[in-house]
């Protein structure tokens, strides 16, 4: 895996597993609609710096290598890449 | 909450919560950011049929609701759905 | 179609057409990538709030008044607003 | 600007450009909200697809070039392209 702070990918990974138990205890509670909903969004907002973080990681590191030694193995990472940045966009 | 499949949504966010623990995993086992982005891009999916479903059942519900009795609280329940869609659309 | 601010609309529009143009011919003259990345979100960012503007308008019009007289068409209504927001979000 | 079709660009444009003028139509003439949001719906996506490209291309060119060239340009090269694609994750 390319160079990042795991520690801190974690960190993120663990609050966003316990906002998502929060809001299975907010549906199961009846809460309001309204409210689940902003907590759905803080999460797909949380999940989506968490790809940002992954995706610059992986250009830095494994694009960017790949870049160096050349010829098709630079062609497959850049490709790779950009089809996950259109997943990610997608998404 | 307005009427909508409590246990369906329930078992969706479980299942949410459990891929988020698979990313978890998939960060701490270093694996290929690219596999991991795919997961992630699959959550975020996951979570906005869960945003979608709740969305609807608000209008349907408490929306159709107050629409029918009509004045100032019609106007404040279509705004309140309004802000939450622009979250959603906007995370 | 539901009352809102049509001048409001139609100068965005014309603003957004205005920007495309301008898209062209930053491609057109070989402009640098992410200029040009940089304006097409801004285009899209505006062509969200268009977006909104119209659901907004579509909710408390249309769905308002289905919601009133009740019955099959309140329903159809509901569905129509949610698999249009669902193309929104998903858009 | 990297290498990449630049007639495909311009033609997706210009298309983008004429169905943005369409809308504009479609709202002086009082059209129904949900076929104008169809619409923009379909005008977000064909947008989207721009971006992609000229990311693509960006990211097959620039980056590539300039980190074979190493040092700080490939770094700035890299953190240029990473705000691109948070800014196009976001919008």
């Amino acid at each position: 895996m390319s160079s990042f702070d795991q520690d801190d990918l974690l960190k993120r990974l663990r609050r966003i597993e316990g906002q998502v138990a929060g809001i299975s205890r907010m549906v199961a509670d009846d809460r309001y609609c309204i409210d689940v909903l902003t907590q759905v969004s803080a999460v797909t907002k949380a999940l989506q710096s968490v790809s940002l973080k992954l995706l610059d990681a992986h250009l830095a590191g494994c694009v960017v290598d790949a870049a160096r030694e050349g010829g098709p193995e630079a062609e497959a990472k850049v490709k790779e890449a950009s089809d996950a940045i259109a997943r990610l966009v997608r998404s």
